[in-house]
């Protein structure tokens, strides 16, 4: 058995970056940006007034006479002189001549002429060249997963195409006879096939796309011809059919299809049978059957695995500080991971309150859990109020 | 000017849910449920065992002989007597007449005949009928925003379908002559429209669809024509145009086809200029041109509008305590949002660090934000090390 550490280093170590397609910046949030964007323009493209008023000249005594106007896509021409003013608003170029902004509260109209009733300071109100960002500028950098935020730079670099990484193609393969798909009709001894679809979702919220095998029989020959199914895939995932017992064929299936198995048991609970190999050039990931293993499994490799596909680290999910409610006993060699509930308590802290089921068979409890406390293996027995820590399901969005 | 709550629940009080579209179990991950989603089946639907062994009578002596055996799909169908045992494996029903499992690591076996080296239990490895769930049983509630587990569980209930709220449309109307749109050739005085595409980008994020406007220059008779295209959607939102400045032509154009203005100022910094009113039917919420007070107001008011309409609370973005490291001034009557980076510091807390720029034009300074610390109206000045609350806009994904 291997630890959970190791599992990961070795599953990433296997992994390449897919290729790269060009998207409409409409459709190119969520997506990770494969080059650098590089500002085509700069803003703001001149000097420009940060406020509604009167450009002017600082020093200039009142009153002050209006000679012109801008509007958004009409900048003012002409040059102001001593003792003039043009109207402009928030965005329009400074006129030549102006070295500042006066806003309009603070300005008297009568006709053309102004008064100022505030001191100008030569360069108030003004945003200078550039500001913003200058031409060529990165404005996102490659291997950015891309936000709105993301997405209103790039417009603003003024760029209509996005080159980001294709979504990885990942196959998911469930084995045995007595599955049956959603919705179709149930037989006694049957059961309803959930972690492919659950698995199916988790990919494509981690950006890649999903290609949902038909379900192989308990046959030898029918595991390897959907495995053949999958050859032009990124990344084959299996449920189920990975531990060592007399029904589990998907190992002995695959290597009659020339896989070579890297490792097929870690030290961790649930989820101690997960499998990895590579079947030519295709990493393989065989996820244990048991509902709560198979989804652990994929938060805690899959996902890793589909980032480091998209050109991204692959780091492990994010961990946070809470204080559990009650007492762990002394964890064995195998890194746990308990179901739980987070509330936030009066002083701030985020406590952790234990599923009572811990069953890995248990879908519901799963489904209900806000994250899973962290046991490292020989961890020793903590009580009540220790700290501890959590991969928080529900911020994961998984 | 009112207070960005009372801006948030008026804007929530003129908003009803969307109706319901049935999508496929694969496709509904992300989406709301409509209605809930009962078991039609019972988990675990019969007694089933819990580990790979051996099915036997607890009390029994030893040793025991093996009469069969299970598989998936294939459960024994005759009955366990004195001295007897039936061979089987995770999840196979437990034959008649048995009333332990016992694990095949603790047996040993010669032929047909086993010998238990542990000392069974009555009931042990035995996971009960209906652990799981029972047919009929609530498995996700509507009004839940599904998840990959959700999708698990739905699954396992066997549903293929899945009743969701439709994705309500949000026309995005961009204005100005001075606008262009992405890679388009840029003249002199010309600004890229960024601020719509990085709202849609943010509807599609939240759910919703984007229907993206063509611009409309600065007339009253295009901003109207525009505001027809968009009668059949769910809720119109304006980019730029809601102050009271003279090319502020948005209020005056709805007005024309009939907007009840129901405010147009709200206490809050950036985003002074929000208006929001009702055209018909449709809501709609006119967002502030500039970059940084367009992506917050719709963070603030729209993400939540948008999860209305899904039928969801629509409740405020998550609030999480982080310290500054810097002083803060004394704030006015504008409740404020000041951009920052998070690091987590030695101690494991939250250390907030402003930007130096704070310049609400700034739309790079923002796509580089960990989070905005929220400074209440006439909040008091606070010293470096004092506690604040962030809205950490990299956990929204925004």
């Amino acid at each position: 058995m291997i630890s959970v550490e190791e599992a990961r280093a070795r599953i990433l170590a296997s992994i390449v970056p897919v290729g790269i397609e060009i998207v409409p910046l409409s459709l190119a949030s969520g997506r990770v940006l494969a080059e650098d964007i590089r500002a085509r323009l700069t803003n703001p493209p001149q000097d420009v007034s940060a406020m509604d008023g009167y450009a002017v000249r600082a020093n200039d005594p009142d009153p002050r006479r209006v000679i012109g106007a801008t509007a958004a896509g009409h900048p003012f021409t002409g040059r102001i002189g001593p003792g003039e003013a043009v109207r402009l608003f928030t965005g329009s170029v400074l006129p030549n001549g102006a070295d500042a902004v006066v806003i309009q509260e603070d300005v008297a109209r009568d006709d053309d002429l102004i008064t100022v009733r505030e001191l100008a300071q030569p360069g108030q109100h003004i945003r200078r060249k550039g500001r913003d960002f200058n031409e060529g500028d990165v404005m996102v950098a490659a291997n950015t997963r891309l936000t709105p935020r993301h997405i209103g730079l790039i417009a603003a670099s003024n760029h209509a195409w996005v080159p980001v990484r294709r979504m990885p193609v990942v196959a998911i393969l469930a084995t045995g006879d007595e599955i049956i798909l959603p919705g179709d009709p149930l037989a006694p001894g049957c059961i309803v096939s959930s972690n492919s679809h659950a698995l199916a979702a988790l990919v494509r919220a981690c950006g890649g796309q999903p290609l949902l095998l038909p379900i192989a029989r308990d046959t030898l020959a029918a595991i390897a011809e959907a495995a053949d199914s999958a050859r032009h895939a990124d990344l084959l995932i299996t449920s189920g059919g990975a531990s060592v017992g007399e029904h589990d064929l998907v190992a002995r299936a695959l290597a009659s299809r020339g896989m070579v198995l890297d490792f097929w048991k870690i030290a961790m609970r649930p989820g101690k049978p997960l499998m990895h190999g590579k079947l030519g050039e295709m990493p393989m990931l065989g996820l244990p059957g048991n509902p709560v293993a198979s989804y652990l499994c994929a938060v805690l490799f899959a996902k890793p695995a589909l980032e480091r596909m998209l050109g991204l680290h692959g780091a492990p999910p994010k961990r946070v500080a809470a204080r559990v409610v009650s007492d762990l006993p002394e964890n064995d060699r195998r890194a746990d991971h308990l179901r739980c509930k987070l509330i936030t308590a009066d002083d701030g802290q985020l406590e952790a309150h234990l599923h009572g089921m811990q069953d890995s068979s248990m879908l519901r409890a799963l489904a209900d859990a806000d994250a899973v406390i962290l046991r490292a293996p020989f961890a020793p027995a903590l009580p009540a109020g220790a700290a501890v820590e959590v991969i928080r399901l529900d911020d994961l969005g998984l």
